[in-house]
């Protein structure tokens, strides 16, 4: 992150030799001084981060906060950087927690291998969204991809993550990749039309800077960049609050995705995370996905096709989370979602 | 709930025409009165229900508290009932919150029907613990089943749920229940060899009453009782925290039970709840399962074999969250689980 940014994103990144800045940064042992403090911290246990909306009334997940390690205002939204006393470091955005370095393998490994694993050699591959890296560290585990493009909106996401979670970052560092700063709903309506193999979706809240990422006109050009028999993966949402939600977003996608539509989910603790999809809300520790693909060559997605070479490993350390079984695992739902999400999908 | 136990374990109840009382039942409106608060109220925001615990350090879950509807305490545990703004009626014992109406159907239905319908014809079942009835309400949908023996230590659970959760305590009323109001340790050194074929273990957390129920004297007694080929199913911690933990259990649990050892797991999203075994923990929105069998009849609890008819549901309405499909996916592991646990249980 250059000065020049700094001053324009009204960034305070708290410095271990200012006092003023320590206080903010060691708020266990200094909580009188609340001004220092972040909004969302004040807002529930002194020295704790609460991860409060009204998106998600009533609830609050909320860390042990050892340590702020940084704060900052970019041009589309806060950020904050804090150690937690559990969960290693974690990436806030606007409130929301986006990562967390104890869980974030659950949630970069699904949404990433769940759909290049659903198709055979996947050579060309869009992130939109994703400024973290841990989504391009995963998509380059795969041999046959030859060109990842990602567009990100928020370059300080990006620096941030370089800065304070390498082991995410290291996603930048594959020489496939072409990060280009901008807004993904412009990117892909210039992107040629059937170019991509998979697109993945890698956004925070609807209601932040990733609001059109979550709009149909969206998902119409998502599916127009993707070959007879491309993929796309998005989040969405969680089954255990607003089943009408993710109903609605299913018979938008059958509408637009005219090869198959499936829904996934899986375990992730932290979330709210990424929190996604119209109208946004808290995950209850897990998230959901959608996995269509566009007319041509038909995908089983359930049935994985594509397994992940183990000497991926060597570069990016093996995989935590995702396999073969978990992978089927993610397609099969609690009752009082299978019957409405499959009459819609079918 | 008679006036001698109330008086015995110094029961407080609010009633709406007690002033006082209706303070602490209306904390919303009425925050002043700290005083009139459950401890674990004021711990954290107020008019927020905030389950904090040193077993689970450096985290907290908060439900926001509409109305107290009861505040107890029993022989054995302080035991609140209120109602949440957004999960319904919610149950806390000793801090921990064992049920919400909104999600307890993951919990009951999944510790249920793992055990039992991955047997032929189960006869005869007992449940250790699970005084609120909601595993009996599971339990009374195999029409197999001739008899169902229940040991739960404290009384005071089972009248609290009769009172508020009228749905999950309609376990109660199936006329195959034996409800026994004693210790589960000593029930089960008294009951005759191989008697049962299926043992269920719901317990709370095991630094209260429930605590011998997660050592190896217990767990031989439950292996005693069952039939060859008997299953038994017990809560089994969360996958996110203290795989060394689980790996122990599964050690244990591989020299006792001399059939199959596996480990499950679901989601359920406000656990912590009926939060479970050795020291244990917080469950980051998922809880897992220890389904083994004796020596006996092969049982693959992978592939269940008695599926649950759909006249289940005429007396206690539609399964909401089990299903086949789910039943199988629960014994897929996260690869960071899955080498552990299988080297530890075959």
């Amino acid at each position: 992150m250059d000065a020049k940014e700094a001053s324009a994103t009204d960034l305070k990144r708290p410095r271990e030799e200012d006092d003023n800045a320590a206080a903010a940064a060691s708020m266990e042992t200094e909580n009188g001084d609340q001004t220092k403090e972040p909004a969302c911290f004040s807002s529930v246990i002194p020295g704790w981060f609460s991860e409060m909306s009204p998106m998600w009334p009533g609830e609050a997940h909320s860390l042990k906060v050892e340590k702020v390690l940084f704060q900052g205002k970019s041009d589309y939204q806060d950020v904050i950087v804090f150690q937690s006393a559990t969960y290693g470091k974690v990436l806030v955005l606007d409130g929301v927690i986006q990562l967390t370095e104890r869980d974030e393998c659950a949630y970069q490994e699904m949404i990433t291998h769940l759909p290049l694993c659903s198709i055979p050699n996947p050579k060309k591959v869009l992130v939109i969204g994703g400024g973290d890296g841990g989504v391009l560290r995963e998509v380059a585990r795969h041999a046959s991809v030859e060109q990842i493009d990602m567009c990100e909106i928020d370059k300080m996401v990006v620096d941030v993550s370089k800065q304070f979670f390498p082991n995410v970052a290291i996603g930048f560092e594959d020489p496939r990749v072409n990060l280009v700063i901008g807004d993904g709903v412009a990117f892909l309506k210039n992107a040629a039309e059937g170019s991509y193999d998979a697109v993945i979706v890698d956004s925070s809240d609807p209601i932040g800077p990733a609001k059109e990422l979550f709009e149909k006109p969206f998902f119409q050009s998502v599916a127009r960049a993707l070959r007879p028999g491309g993929v796309v993966c998005t989040q969405a949402e969680s089954l255990w609050l607003h089943m009408d939600i993710i109903e609605d977003i299913v018979s938008n996608c059958r509408e637009i995705f005219k090869g198959s539509v499936n829904y996934a989910w899986t375990s992730v603790p932290t979330y709210p995370r990424h929190v996604s999809l119209p109208l946004n809300i808290q995950s209850h520790g897990v998230i959901g996905f959608m996995l269509c693909s566009t007319e041509g060559p038909d995908v089983d997605f359930k049935n994985p096709v594509n397994p992940i070479d183990d000497s991926s490993s060597k570069s990016n350390g093996p995989l935590k989370f995702y396999n073969a079984e978990i992978h089927s695992a993610a397609f099969c739902l609690p009752s009082f979602a299978k019957k409405v999400i499959e009459s819609k999908a079918n």
